[in-house]
């Protein structure tokens, strides 16, 4: 074992991704803010707290100016840089928007309080990260380039490689290896982060979830591979489809050479306040956050399962489930193996489905398959097969180039739908990332009626299933 | 990375310490038979069912026979060697027994089904292991010698390999390392391995609770260093201050020269219907059962804090907690150093709270304390303060020798005591381990009227805290 100090930085999710994760993305900045003078004080690296689904969270549910979010946290965390996940050109969206809005969206974000980027494509179409990658450097933040990670024969550790090459080329700081469905092995992780460490020089960074169990052992082995960040969630919040406890993570590296150098005692003290948090978001619990390895077995996440299995059960074909879990890396294959994420877990599930009960395979195709293979995503990272491609869209044009790039310039024709109802740039760019509730909670700012949802008091249980399950990022 | 395969053998929980860890130890005999066959299929190198506080359970209050239980097991896991926890010379009770009870104990327990024994000593004293080693190897079963892990001056490598030594000395055929409180971090897992591997040629087991919320990587790096078996629970009776969860860990060891070559479906098949049953027992959980690693900080176990509180509660002291956890290191150090588990965290505690309270450090001594240093639980690892032994004794005998050496033969007594009641060798060992609630369930049985204490439908919480917290063994 080296002797000398090759120290471990922890980004703390719990502000976001451990909240989105177990508690549907409920969390309120009220629950937040007591505690941030104590998160400050523990010498994070970063603190993970906005992006991902909070913004959606905030305008839909919560009631609450997620740009107002973001100001209170940088207040309160002066000390801590905040760490924003962005899904490239889609923002925090759910369609590619032209530069202009990438860049709007990014310089904003910087001068309300963001300092670390983590950026990332569903599809792993790295062109899809250039714009907002520049975007970060331009603003003279922190530009991480994340991967997402996910296992196919295309997937090889040569893969990754080149794209972590190609995402120190765009100059990002940081490179970060996400694996949202927590797949990530312990032999696979050492060789992975050895191969990376090799090949570029950046910091290399470890985002995973423990659904299948393994991610802290995976953790372990990538640091002592190269890894020399890790991202946890104080254990509150930890585990099951969320993250590695914060604490235990620090306390495993303690006596090594990757120390942390964390406050144990002060983590401890971070761990009983949301301990406390959670039991307000009780109702957004899902007996689906807990450990499943199934999809070491077949490939299909867990929470993609559930939702096939309603699926199935509305159409009275339960029974045919272990064919369509059958069917979905055939699927999959054929549409080059993508990550099995949002969206691309509900297009390829949607189509087993379809090809499973239809008796057929491709008798009928979705639109979202159609669009897939048109290339409106991006890039697949295998060769689709064409000759389902030609099933689907004939001979149609197929998009080679970067989606974004048929896109016109489109911030003033936003900036003039939402009008008056902005008071700044920033409520212009709420209004485009999500135009239907985006105007609605501008609307009910204005008219001073914003309301957040109503959460159950305790010993009210949620009907089952209620919460929604929304796909791990 | 040897390529040479080094297979890991797992011992599973499910049926002893995962239930016992997290759901009081109240699972009935009637939600394990319907999952033995798969349970036996799956290839472990033993289940855990018996032993442990599952005999005191079953007759105090699930009204079962234990000894039933263990034949039932027996016959429905024809395949799977049944393993068994035993408390050295205090078997399943809680004192000291003589050493034809032992003797006739472990054949009994032998003759019903158990193929595997787990012994230890509270205290690591390991005399009082010897007449059950011995016994067990009289009746051809599989000795296993533990040592309890725990942290102090006197616990070095030297010193726990010094153990190892003497249980291979004394016959047995296999070591566990036996951390209950969850304490041991993977760099001095790796250190404690490689030190045991090479001191002794007998297989190498590793028992250990997530409670802190390293134990699944400590375990793999054990593993990496010489254990050739982990203890593991199914996941759905996983994690906080269980196990590390079985396909979880059999997922990570998978494409290593440590695979464990067990079948992940039929894992998850069992984890599934635990997960059912874990429902019905709902209201024994307790929110004490989660990660906790307040005892890598002031080396008291999470569960032994929330004893003192309660305790410091009643008595309007609540505000001498940080007090009273200075001072249980100082007991514990004048005591020798005993690991903190059953019955010692009881006597440090409890001596360390009148330290405190009555303003003078050993003004008052717990009568437990003055048998502690009269020697009547063993050998303490470390030697003890001398000026407090002529506080607590004065001039008082101090034993020596062997507890059990001054217990004359007792057997013929018990089952003359036990009289008619008893039907059987078995039931007057019965009798003998717990005289009271033992003879109580001989009289319900012989009346037709043993009646399992009722369980609480789903929705209906019970009342906080009224969970008994048992000593993780
Ligand atoms: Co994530
Ligand atoms: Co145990």
């Amino acid at each position: 074992m080296a002797s000398a100090s090759k120290k471990v930085h922890v980004t703390e999710l719990v502000l976001r991704d451990g909240h989105q994760s177990l508690l549907a993305t409920r969390m309120r900045t009220e629950d937040m803010l007591p505690v941030c003078d104590r998160i400050d004080r523990a010498g994070f690296w970063s603190a993970e707290a906005w992006g991902g689904a909070t913004f959606d969270a905030c305008i839909r549910f919560l009631k609450e100016d997620p740009w107002e979010r973001l100001r209170k946290l940088r207040k309160a965390l002066p000390n801590t840089p905040i760490q924003m996940l962005l899904r490239g050109q889609n923002l925090l969206g759910y369609r590619h928007y032209s530069d202009d809005v990438v860049e709007a969206f990014v310089k904003k974000a910087a001068e309300n309080g963001v300092e670390v980027f983590r950026i990332f494509d569903a599809m792993n179409d790295l062109r899809n990260l250039r714009t907002s990658v520049a975007a970060v450097i331009k603003s003279g933040k922190h530009a991480q380039g994340a991967i997402c990670y996910t296992t196919s024969p295309v997937h090889t550790t040569e893969h990754f490689i080149e794209q972590a090459r190609e995402l120190a080329d765009m100059g990002c700081h940081s490179i970060a290896i996400k694996d949202m469905a927590g797949l990530l092995t312990p032999p696979r992780a050492a060789e992975l982060f050895e191969a990376l460490a090799k090949a570029v020089k950046l910091p290399l960074h470890f985002h995973s979830h423990t659904t299948v169990g393994v991610a802290n052992i995976s953790m372990y082995k990538a640091v002592e591979h190269g890894a020399r960040h890790v991202d946890t969630t104080i254990s509150s919040l930890s585990w099951g489809t969320s993250h590695s406890p914060t604490e235990s993570m620090v306390a495993a590296f303690q006596g090594t050479p990757y120390d942390t150098g964390l406050d144990l005692p002060l983590l401890q003290e971070i761990g009983a306040y949301f301990r406390e948090v959670r039991k307000k978001y009780h109702q957004f619990e899902s007996e689906y956050a807990e450990i499943d390895t199934r999809v070491i077995v077949n490939q299909v996440p867990g929470g993609m399962i559930s939702n096939l299995s309603n699926q199935l059960k509305e159409q009275g074909a339960l029974s045919r489930m272990n064919e369509v879990l059958a069917e979905i890396p055939r699927v999959r294959e054929d549409l080059g193996f993508p990550p099995l994420v949002t969206p691309t877990s509900q297009i390829v599930g949607t189509q087993a489905v379809l090809n499973v009960l239809t008796g057929q395979r491709y008798k009928s195709i979705t639109n979202e398959v159609k669009m897939y293979l048109q290339g409106r995503y991006g890039r697949a990272p295998g060769p689709v097969n064409e000759t389902v491609r030609k099933l689907a869209i004939g001979d149609e044009e197929v998009i080679t180039c970067r989606p974004a790039d048929r896109l016109k310039p489109e911030m003033h024709r936003l900036r003039d739908e939402v009008g008056e109802l902005a008071k700044s740039e920033e409520d212009a760019l709420t209004y485009a990332m999500f135009p239907e509730i985006g105007r609605k909670l501008l609307e009910e700012r204005a008219a001073g009626t914003l309301k957040p949802e109503e959460l159950k008091p305790r010993g009210v249980e949620a009907a089952p299933g209620t919460a929604p399950a929304l796909a791990p990022t």
